[in-house]
């Protein structure tokens, strides 16, 4: 199921493609994920805007919770930003479950530089409709 | 000073671009602007990609709290996610100052679309530096 | 409708009634409601414990977001502590709704101090079940 | 050094006397310890009050970030209500330091029943001042 489900909606994500994200892991409750700093992807202190590192997380939270094959959709998430990151660095995501039920689901997703260094803790809530993903 | 702090976060800010975004208003404390969902900005379900949406917010998040002039960075935000947004939605985002301390800011960030409807809920904390902007 | 719900409520809850709370104004989607900091309310620093602050807060979502007749309970909080209280510092709490759907439904909840400056700001998002309140 | 700090804010803390709370192990970012939930601490559902569940953590949390002896206090806290808790279960909460800056400190702090489940999910971010606790 879980590598289905990552095929129809890699097909679809337009976002996720901009970004290069390359899929490491992926199976039920789990992805990992690494993408790395381009020069299009900085802000207004020429360090990679907030909205990318958020992004990043949030493409790895969706892929997990979805991965059961419901459609699944972000109802609440909270980020702290606790390094920033350059051009050139290779930021690797971790989400993982950590508890689903009947409608909604949690996960904690940690974004880390190239060193090892936590750049970002990302917490995401997901709604898990009835729909199926595929 | 407000207008030169913006110029200065303009010129650099590369992803602020690449999301379209559009500055209606801006003094200190405050920023209000506009921008257009295109098909490059959608996720796995043909909806606006989460990450968008907060890119979007945490722009208007970013200019308000440097609208003083010292480099604020964000430290947390938390974001709830409350309507989908489609190709062709125009979003827009009013940052709204809560309380700014020595070290310490606080936003409140909404995000509507066309038609007044809320599309998402975001609280941004920022560290003010002791550097200038500009 | 809320009148019932909200004596149904207070009859069994026990902390709310530690706490102090008093109900000040309250109908479909809104409530308004104060209490007192006590000296045992205190934390480690003198200063008012931060989940007392919670806590008052909480009361205000939850009798909220159940005013509409179905038992709704609390699924992610989000609350940025702004300014501390001291003992005999008088918190008014006011929580409004900002989006209710099927099964999720959105607050927001400021609490002030008698001189009208926020300690705190809440952001609560609920699961409404198919249960009814009384 | 955390011992001193731990006995300074104890003798101080009477919310977290009243909530029971018993500290089981401490040192420099790491905080655990449990109560035991009351029917006093119930909520209008016969549940408990969020607030309890909030105020534990917050006091594993306090404790945490404090024990490296400045004076730390929140800034804001995220949670997630992951299950709900009765009179008679016994909370075990862990805090661990995620990063300590110079200024800012992010723990990530997790609460727990007596059979292991996971109660709520609790991220913080503290401040931390250049006052000594003791």
């Amino acid at each position: 199921m879980p590598k289905k489900v990552l095929e129809t909606m890699l097909a679809k994500d337009n976002f996720t493609k901009w970004l290069g994200i390359v899929v490491d892991e992926y199976k039920e409750g789990y992805c990992k994920l690494h993408y790395t700093i381009r020069e299009e992807m900085l802000n207004g202190h020429s360090i990679v805007h907030g909205g990318i590192v958020f992004s990043g997380a949030d493409s790895a939270f969706a892929f997990a919770c979805n991965s059961h094959g419901r459609v699944s959709v972000a109802l609440d998430v909270h980020i702290s930003f606790i390094d920033a990151a350059l051009p050139g660095d290779v930021l690797t995501v971790e989400a993982k479950e950590v508890h689903t039920g009947h409608k909604i689901s949690f996960y904690d997703v940690t974004t880390k530089n190239q060193n090892g260094k936590i750049v970002a803790m990302f917490k995401g809530t997901a709604y898990r409709t009835s729909k199926s993903v595929c």
